[in-house]
């Protein structure tokens, strides 16, 4: 039987193990109109100048700026008022919304209160001059063609689709999503939290959910899983404790490379990783909820980000707080502390992951991790909280 | 024709009209696999108790404590190990995993190097004593049945999943999404970038894009689609300027109600709302894509988050920085001016929307609100910054 190693795998050492073994998917191809949260496989430059035309930067009067000089309320310079013109006419003016491009010749927009408007009679006395370039945005003045309009890796937001469909995109070359197998070991009387919660980790990291199996608890059924082909991620919730026989770890020993098994980490002591012969890395989460969540943020998750491109960080912004009660914590070994924070800086600790499960996770308004050298954090200490979005 | 009000209406009461005239939409039940980023319609109690079972907290032997007093190296006593019993044999121990429930008439766990077992002879002796409890996760500990395990309003992110499927629910009563019309208002030689935009920002707040549809520039065929039944919001991007005649406020002004049009906001002066005989809010939005976006951000998004159960905040982290540079604004306008942050605490203003458009919110890593009050804001100044997400 293999062994867990005598001394568990520090949480740095096991997310070197995870950088080394993974990195972003290949690219492919998506419309603008999906690629909201998607990252960006390639920079992209624009194909056009932005803005593609001199336009109004303002709604008002297209003209010619050096005809309107000398124009005053004493000296009223009457225009002929024409209508979407492609040329302005000699001493001619057209009405444009911002936005409109400018009618070859003009190069100045005239605010609409600096002349007065007779529609009926197609004229239009401007009593206020302007210069060129008044009230336009210039062609390029954005990004020239062929400018950088976004970098590599950047996730594609609201602004940036925006940019790019102003910038004519159709498609757009992002990072393709990993597409995870997630088995669950079956546990007797036990309903399955760890599915659900996996998909729901896994769809937020940007990854698929391909395929989601309850696999029998023997040693035999889990390699076979393991084996098929597919996957570009594997996680396997359950099995990882002693009391299974080391299942899941011996499962991927024979399947695999079993490079890490037990993780200094609170909970989730018990995590392992490796890989396939198809490179597809595996990731052992503990059954337990509470520590299936955990591993799945600090180990797999990293390998699920990294490979959908994205940022290997904990996907949550953190804040400099002060903590109203001290937690103690052991030496050796890195734990996570649930958090309720208020909306002012101080952090009060909530009952452990260990005591109340999943539910200290929904109570919680974020966390701190507690590194493996301290004993644990006073009272007033300055932490890094990390926290939940607000709904 | 309908005059814009001479005075802009102050953000704070275009904020104050928006809380009046929005409520969450109403309840529908969704299953627990759908249910990720939607907001709870109602709390939800505990219909089992959590856990279901007494089970074991570690992996280890399930015993009755008190048949272990005395045992010791010295000492060790005999049990009969057995296999998956519903009833603990009188002398008996069995194997479980942690999470398994105990069967009747254990107490304890007991960890495995407390024993010597011998599986092929079905015997097991035990060199350490334990106590009642130990290791074991009473049935309930975590949440009685009837507990409350999330509050109203609460955002289902993962660990809520996983909560949730632990205690057994199927189905969830969630705040129905708001369906959106959005309505862009044609413009010669231009792509629509606000389309795009809007769809990717309604998503992003818990919308749904019902409808979006090119609308001819006139009042008859914008009040024809303002008028047609259906959404529960409507936006309408672009015609708001006075050069358009004010079409786009004209237009709902007749189907409806126009309550205000001007807000001092830039990007988003030409902004404005109201709401149709059905109830459901219409905002106005200029057609330029920054200011499309801001006044979204700003107006429409507050409305669009309300109704959809969600904090009407903006949904930015934020985070006190201090500004490299300084930023110069007008007095009676709040002001939206983009920044490059770094990892530190320190601030860049950037182009500005007016000079660089959607490029400047493309390369801001967050922005700051410069409130209608200030003539802006010094070098050094101490800020709060709202940050974009990292990818």
């Amino acid at each position: 039987m293999a062994q867990r190693s005598s001394r568990p795998v520090s949480l740095e050492d096991a997310l070197a193990w995870i950088d080394a073994n993974t990195t972003a998917m290949a690219v492919e191809e998506v419309s603008l109109t999906g690629a909201a949260g998607r990252i960006l496989a390639r920079p992209v430059a624009a194909a056009i100048a932005l803005p593609p035309f001199d336009r109004a930067a303002a709604d008002g009067l297209a003209v010619r700026a050096h005809e309107t000089l000398g124009a005053s309320i004493y000296n009223p310079l009457s225009f002929e008022l024409v209508v979407a013109p492609d040329a302005l006419p000699k001493l001619g003016t057209v009405r444009v919304n911002a936005g409109d491009p400018l009618p070859r010749g003009a190069d100045a927009v005239l605010p609409l209160d600096h002349a007065a408007l007779d529609a009926a009679a197609g004229r239009c006395e401007i009593v206020e001059p302007t210069v060129a370039g008044s009230l336009v945005e210039r062609a390029g003045s954005q990004a020239p063609a062929g400018a950088m309009l976004l970098p590599a890796r950047r996730r594609i937001g609201p602004a940036e689709i925006g940019l790019l469909a102003a910038a004519g995109m159709a498609d757009l070359p992002v990072v393709r999503r990993p597409e995870m197998r997630v088995l669950t070991i079956g546990r007797d009387g036990s309903r399955d939290a760890d599915g659900p919660l996996l998909r729901a980790l896994i769809e937020r990291d940007g990854a698929v959910m391909a395929e989601l199996r309850r696999v029998e608890r023997n040693r035999e059924s889990l390699r076979a899983a393991l084996l098929a082909p597919g996957p570009d991620i594997i996680l396997v919730a359950g099995g990882t404790g002693e009391g299974s026989d080391d299942l899941a770890a011996e499962a991927l020993a024979e399947a695999g490379l079993l490079a890490v098994h037990g993780v200094a980490l609170r909970p989730g002591e018990s995590a392992g990783m490796g890989r396939l012969g198809s490179g597809a890395p595996v990731f052992l989460l503990p059954g337990a909820p509470a520590s299936c969540l955990w591993t799945y943020e600090l180990l797999a998750g990293r390998g699920v980000r990294r490979m959908a491109g994205r940022s290997p960080a904990l996907p949550f912004p953190t804040k400099m707080m002060r903590l109203t009660r001290k937690i103690v914590s052991s030496i050796g070994v890195t734990e996570i502390h649930p958090l309720r924070c208020g909306d002012g800086d101080e952090a009060a600790p909530i009952a452990s992951f260990a005591e109340a499960g999943l539910m200290s996770a929904a109570a919680a308004d974020g966390f701190v991790l507690i590194p493996e050298g301290s004993e644990g954090l006073a009272e007033g200490a300055l932490i890094t909280a990390h926290l939940y979005a607000a709904s």
